[in-house]
């Protein structure tokens, strides 16, 4: 079973991630990215949804052409744990490495 | 530009695709499908992004794990279009190609 985070912990999640805001009536959080069209949108996904599986650890997503709303939470634990944190931080390498 | 379906195109086209349904409070069409595991959700929706870049027009969708979400739209007329009801019939081709 994996552990929620504690109110501390999440404070200090929260903060490392920047990009993330939490997310009103759930424990979770969330990051709206924009790129330059479909093609690019995609191509993040793409490598995100690998990552995902490979952690065996899956957003909850949507996609309109050029942008993507990202929500992490862990069904597990119904709320968020250090699951939510580690695929947080590898979807902000990829946005870095890709220049977003 | 694009023309808005009439409200008899609409009605035949909602009528000849059992998979969707009207949105309330939107001129648009949803189709809900779940599938057995994010392998398959994903490969699904990896087809559906191919063509709907191809056709130029892009779905509104969500994924959660094995379950995709679909609504379809087309900005340039603020309502449903040929362009739709084309990409819901290609897209109910590779649903049912690939047993769902």
């Amino acid at each position: 079973m994996v552990a929620k985070l504690t109110a501390a912990e999440r404070s200090a999640a929260l903060a490392s991630l920047p990009g993330w805001e939490a997310v009103d009536g759930r424990d979770a959080i969330r990051r709206k990215v924009k790129f330059a069209d479909f093609n690019a949108a995609w191509g993040f996904m793409t490598r995100v949804a690998l990552l995902a599986d490979k952690q065996d650890h899956h957003p909850e997503w949507s996609n309109v052409y050029n942008r993507v709303e990202i929500l992490l939470t862990t069904h597990d634990c119904d709320g968020l744990s250090q699951r939510d944190v580690k695929l947080a931080q590898a979807i902000d390498r990829i946005l870095t490495e890709s220049g977003n």
